[in-house]
């Protein structure tokens, strides 16, 4: 690394998440936070009542000796004291560990160990997560957040302490000391579909200019509402609630909800005038067939939807379009990046004369990458791929926010290289810069040294009116290594044929891409949270 | 400063000027950079061929043996060349120095000096300003920035070279490496009214920073068209080509001009679909008057002017908005705040009841700061003072683009107080954090252990009708420490009386705030910038 001339600017004024809630109480004291408690009643209180809140959780901090080194685990879903950890952690030097509720029981055993987490900040909701844990876990104790009193909650837990009791009597002003940037703020473990959690600390500095990522791309500002509709236990809530704080915008926190219960939330977003909101097409759905059922649709015109985790469907996109006028953006990331690595939001201008098809479906792309963050796609020597949109290869990310390794594991050099993270997932870049996935790397069909997307090739499948379901995988062959093979659910039980699946597949693929073999199944393997598992499709390939 | 766990994050990957071209160059290669030459022709360019250029350059800097350490000095216009040095300097990891034609000869000859200049690149318009230096500065060569053949220039200049012939054949790629990120990109040196330029040495990371506040916070993207009016020689021009650059925005560059030949640059704000520009008042005025004279008002409902170095006009502010729409944007900044320290743009949602006209007078606040810089009003004892838009005090700035020390200077102490720059400026903040400022230190009466504002008086004197002008200043006294005495010029030689005086200031200002006396004069004293020269007064009164 070169080294010039030294500046005699503030460079070591350390990027810390305590400066974005000090310039939010500073500058926007009486923006609203509006939340939903675990009774179902709504709160309001302000920047300037989170200030003093946060100063009184770093007091309470300080008294559990939780100082710079301690790791915090939170069980919680998106409550306004989970919003409060979110910047009271962080702001004593200690790290927030996020605690993914939805983890099978030894994995979260797992997490607390590994990361040596030494508190677990716990709502009343979900004590019976802690105490299922209790006996499995090497912690100094525990901390229960209700609304109740104290003397309400009864638990098998051992160090027991209550979030409001800590809090009260302590003073509403607390001195914030620098915190040298690269130390960690926060944790979370990534949850593959092989192997245990894996660890990734984003610095205080990463999540700044994550921050200033999030609130350029979005052209977030303190007129905008934004609601983390993401579970703050995924990913660093995608990192919008550090991004509504540091632009002053007003806040809805929605509290406890699933898909299933998930009315309220959109019913949120109208009333409160949210105009930014995250989540998974899975929760977005639901929100929309809810808006679809009001007497009068909402005017959401002003409202961006960062919808992550899968693509969103054309279906989600043009209905929010049409229905409100809200504008479903796609953001690609993991919880590696941050996660936010791209957005594809406002056509380019030099695209703007396409046909309206295909704009929509350009519009599925994960999009052009925001700036601070470096994506290249390469081939099996890792050599850089040109942006002609036809060469696929691994998509390579790297940045100020980007994991440079897994702490305390040893597959490190599997998953990176040269400072790049291997997101594992296979993609092109366009002429115009967009990035499009186009399969995970594991479920790639590398056949006669090209590769084949699976991904493709089902969408293509489906697109037949017999088929209702479809996955391609490939398996082993001698002489080309791998060889598509395609499994199809009918719709209502309609037999689908060969001829059927060539027939749909012809335009769009060459004769050597065609799947060998199209096998007709009832059902397709899917996971508990729903997602294809082509390890078991390869694994009952290979028994047969 | 508290330090935790380590993060795993990319948090060694460097916040470099050289990452936003990639970007640009990278994400949108066609986004054009529209230029104007010295032969007043325009000529098209874009990201893809800037990369190219500045990767010539590079090269073209090595064969010159400009290195990480050396510093390079500058005198050119708003041409792309001078774009190109603002990339081209710090990708080597060299320090690009600005010289601001508009100094004495005798301070330009000091800047040189005191910043150690190497090299300096001269556009063959300024061929006599670089002329009149060389037998005075001591620097290894110059470098001639021309479209002309070389052999059709002439010029005294020893060791001379010429830019394009330096470019000529040099490969199109060159392989940038990262820079330590608190290395100087940047230098440039301030003017006071008192004693010697000061250097300011703005580090990559500082403009950086600054480039994704200035994103932010005027929400720029690849769908704008920026153009800097600012000369380039000024205050980084007010980090203006970085936020360009960095958000992959079509850029206009005006070349050379000037406020009395300013008619084609507002022309090609309209032709070419400008949506930011900066400049101070004195461009922006008479580019509106150009405006009005042309046939149909341009719509540029979309546009925002950033104006900064004075308070820009209410007249101007209005003129714009009610003939084009165009928003003016107050910023305020200084060389020491790479600029952007406060902006004044979307009006908080809680003032949206006001009265229109205390609406724009709001608008002439200095504004809000912008995420990462910290502002505070002190007294005397630099204890912070209440935001309630009354308590006046000097302003302190702090933050990771704002100046820490002056290199090489001893005066650092009365400027610097604490990590925190004194900006010599003296204001108020209001309970919704608008920063008002309401006089400069050295102008602001001290009487009787209040503060009196010079500006405010001044500005109410000439709400009457006979003023034309009025300077406030303080003069010693022995029981107050300081009284205001107020000199008038009165409009079409009218007789203006202390009675008159009185009369308007009478509901504005306490009894005891009143001047003692009030001197007609025929005119005030001004520099030859037409700054009013409030030293040249105080000391007339001192002799008489």
């Amino acid at each position: 690394m070169l080294k010039g001339v030294p500046s005699s600017m503030g460079d070591e004024y350390p990027l810390n998440m305590t400066t974005l809630l000090r310039h939010a109480a500073g500058t926007f004291p009486t923006s609203e936070i509006v939340h939903r408690r675990l009774d179902e009643s709504w709160a309001r209180t302000d920047y300037a009542g989170m200030l003093r809140r946060v100063s009184q959780l770093a007091h309470a901090l300080d008294s559990l000796d939780i100082t710079p080194g301690t790791t915090v685990g939170v069980l919680d879903w998106n409550h306004l004291r989970h919003l409060e950890l979110y910047f009271g952690v962080p702001s004593v030097g200690a790290v927030m560990l996020q605690l993914n509720i939805r983890l099978a029981p030894t994995d979260l055993v797992y997490v607390v160990d590994h990361s040596e987490a030494q508190w677990i900040f716990v709502d009343e909701s979900l004590l019976s997560v802690a105490e299922s844990l209790a006996d499995k876990v090497n912690v100094r104790g525990w901390v229960v957040m209700t609304d109740k009193p104290s003397s309400e909650i009864s638990t098998s837990l051992e160090n027991v302490y209550f979030y409001e009791d800590l809090l009260a009597g302590q003073s509403e002003e607390y001195d914030f000391q620098f915190i040298e940037e690269t130390s960690a703020a926060y944790a979370g473990y990534t949850t593959g579909t092989t192997g245990r959690p894996k660890g990734v600390y984003y610095s205080h500095r990463s999540m700044y200019l994550h921050t200033l990522g999030l609130i350029s791309a979005l052209k977030i500002d303190y007129l905008d509402c934004v609601m983390p509709v993401t579970p703050m236990f995924h990913a660093v809530s995608w990192g919008f609630p550090q991004g509504a704080v540091g632009a002053g915008t007003k806040i809805v926190l929605p509290g406890r909800f699933s898909a299933d219960n998930i009315g309220f939330v959109a019913e949120a977003l109208v009333e409160e005038n949210v105009t930014v909101a995250n989540g998974a097409p899975a929760l977005f759905a639901p929100m929309l067939e809810y808006l679809r059922q009001l007497p009068e649709a909402p005017d959401l015109s002003n409202t961006r939807l960062v919808s992550g985790s899968t693509e969103p469907p054309l279906s989600l996109m043009k209905g929010f379009s049409d229905l409100t006028g809200a504008d479903v953006i796609h953001g690609y990331g993991a919880s590696e990046t941050s996660p936010l690595v791209s957005y594809n939001w406002r056509l380019k201008a030099e695209l703007a004369d396409l046909p309206e098809a295909e704009k929509w479906d350009l519009k599925r792309y994960q999009g052009l990458p925001i700036l601070g963050t470096e994506i290249k796609v390469v081939g099996p020597e890792n050599e850089e791929l040109p942006h002609d949109g036809k060469s696929m290869g691994e998509v390579l990310i790297r940045g100020p926010w980007i994991a440079r390794s897994y702490p305390k594991l040893d597959d490190n050099d599997e998953r990176f290289h040269e400072g790049w993270w291997r997101s594992g997932d296979v993609g092109v870049i366009t002429p115009e810069g967009y990035l499009k996935l186009t399969d995970r790397l594991k479920d790639v069909i590398k056949s006669g040294g090209e590769w084949i997307s699976s991904i493709d090739m089902e969408n293509a499948i489906m697109d037949h009116p017999k088929v209702l379901e479809a996955a391609v995988i490939g398996v082993p062959d001698e002489k080309y290594q791998e060889r598509p093979v395609a499994f199809v659910v009918g719709r209502d039980g309609a037999e689908v044929t060969k001829e059927d699946v060539y027939e749909v597949l012809a335009d769009r693929f060459a004769k050597w891409q065609l799947p060998d073999e199209v096998v007709v199944s009832q059902e397709l393997p899917r996971t508990s949270v729903g997602k294809l598992e082509k390890k078991r499709l390869r694994a009952e390939w290979q028994s047969n």
